[in-house]
């Protein structure tokens, strides 16, 4: 077991962490259980900034431990921001009952996102274990000042990596070469890893809402929507843009387009604390139904961005929550037209007590490229 | 529901899908359920040749269902190599329970790899359920020739790679530059994903076996460890080059470089079908522990490598499986010692009837950065 000294320069950060690590023994206290195991990688480094691949934490009413193996020590001796470090061999499980008893703790509660292995070898061993749906998840959905400024730097470094590389977006380039460009320009200018495979779909790909990049020339009249994002110290950013080829039946693609833009600003303005998430899909959602493209827009409007970069709250017709302030989120309606293609326009907004602050800065007018 | 007609230029793939798919079949009849409901998605690709992000695979007796959602049918209708797409509306529980009754399912085998609260809701929805460990994980140990191919031209790649990067490995060089240049020359030779974040841990960080590239400037005396892979049509690959800089303490380094080295030849010889992958494992580390560095190896001595980067089998002391013809997995011992560095030589190998076929190819023999 060890503890690290924090440096200095940390300490500042240290609030923010033991803030977030308050929130869990707040739920510890009010729940039926005595102790809280934390499987789930992003919430584990959400309460203690612990970034490697392997590790549990288990919090209790007055401890926490973060149980590791052999290679992740030093890593886990240098991030961590809370807890003891406990180097388990092989028995995982073993080490969980053994620290349980330890701290009294009788009912352990679990994160439902568990792999049912592991629900099973724990309870098999006599451990008394109760899972909870989305416990970190639902704290992770407000982020403090700290989580703030990280996404912001996000969406910066994904805005520079777009307009560096938007002159290269013209009639001839093939889609995966811009989506190699962009990436390229985004770990260049810091960002340690991507949050998803950029999305470079023309033409007929447009209409395919996940559509991967191909060899496909851009090409007269195609639509192209670029979907990507930023990374700063773990937090994520997301965006989509949509450009058009100069070519046939521009009055349609025109229509759509703004259609679609319509809906985008539709439902940024309607982000207040206090609304369903719900009306904030419907809000993009009957821009869309009215102009007739309401079956071509299948998806969600939005969700929350953070250390996934798909993570609650959802903003979607199907389940509904309620918005709170310092949520930060997507809006991104589309429509996708079989055989014509697709629009999507995508920002990030953060929830404000009066109006919300869009933190996507990027131009939505329609880019033509002639 | 739908199904495509296969183009002709998959044909010839098919065969190895319904070789996997029978082999499913197989183990349906022999265990005491009538269906098989797989949600692990790499399990999916390899059985279907899906290879989006969403979506329920069910395997009864006779029939075989691709369960996704509205942003994955394009995609579905255009990759998979077999049975029937359903589009789920919102309730996927309730699609698989109609699917299984329709099918004269009575118990449905799971995945137990699958998230706890997908086992509670089945569960809770009167699907009588039991879930089976690494069903297809097992049977994703032995390669078929298609994926043997993609693994050599995944190792191919990385090779070449790191051969054009291997000049820029030098004195005063970050490693997250020459992290970051590895990374754009897999991705420019077409490496859509590469499988981990590549390693580049130099001086004291080369200590760490999963240390993430820093600013660090490479320096005298350093030990280089690189660690990186390269990925063609999902499969990936998996390697470890150890270089050093000229500078003190050459004679003790040189001794751990040529223990870890043996070591990894000793293991490779190893290699032959039947064998217990414990016995790998010890031919590797006995040499290290005659070497006086048992300590200073604390991981597994090698793991499968395929659609996941680390996969069964896992060559390791503490569990053992028997070694079968057509497993593929790393050789990987190490030495780490705290404060001076590490040292790990990292190589793929294709278990063969007589002696093994190292897939690696680059050089071995100690790199001295002058």
């Amino acid at each position: 077991m060890s503890r690290r000294p924090v440096p200095f320069s940390e300490q500042p950060l240290l609030h923010f962490y033991a803030s977030r690590l308050e929130n869990v023994k707040t739920f510890i206290r009010k729940s039926a259980c005595e102790g809280f195991l934390i499987t789930n990688l992003d919430n584990i480094r959400y309460l203690t900034g612990f970034t490697g691949s392997s590790g549990i934490l288990l919090i209790t009413g007055k401890e926490t431990f973060f149980i590791t193996d052999f290679r992740y020590k030093e890593q886990a001796e240098k991030e961590l921001k809370q807890g003891d470090i406990i180097i388990a061999k092989e028995d995982i499980i073993k080490t969980i009952k053994t620290l349980s008893q330890k701290t009294a703790v009788r009912i352990l509660g679990l994160e439902a996102s568990l792999p049912y292995a592991l629900f099973r070898n724990l309870s098999k061993r006599g451990l008394h274990v109760r899972p909870y749906d989305g416990v970190i998840e639902r704290l992770r959905t407000v982020k403090d000042t700290f989580e703030l400024e990280r996404i912001k730097e996000a969406v910066q470094l994904a805005e520079a990596a777009f307009l560096s590389v938007r002159p290269h977006i013209k009639h001839g380039v093939r889609e995966r070469a811009i989506a190699l460009r962009l990436e390229e320009k985004l770990k260049k200018n810091g960002c340690r890893k991507i949050p998803f495979d950029i999305i470079v779909a023309s033409g007929p790909h447009a209409a395919m809402p996940h559509a991967k990049p191909t060899e496909r020339k851009i090409s007269p009249g195609d639509f192209i929507i670029v979907d990507w994002g930023g990374e700063a110290d773990g937090y994520y950013s997301d965006m989509t843009r949509t450009l058009l080829v100069k070519g046939g039946g521009l009055r349609e693609k025109k229509k759509i387009y703004q259609t679609v833009l319509k809906a985008n600003r539709r439902a940024l303005a309607s982000v207040l604390p206090g609304k369903r998430s719900r009306d904030v899909d419907l809000s993009a959602r009957e821009v869309i139904k009215k102009a007739g493209y309401g079956q071509y827009f299948g998806h969600a409007t939005g969700h929350g961005v953070g250390l996934q970069v798909h993570e609650l709250p959802r903003i979607t017709w199907a389940k509904s929550e309620i918005i709170r302030e310092n949520m930060i989120f997507t809006i991104e309606p589309g429509i996708y037209v079989p055989g014509l293609g697709g629009v999507r326009i995508e920002d990030m907004v953060v929830v404000r007590p009066v109006r919300p602050t869009v933190l996507t800065t990027l131009p939505k007018q329609l880019d033509i490229i002639t």
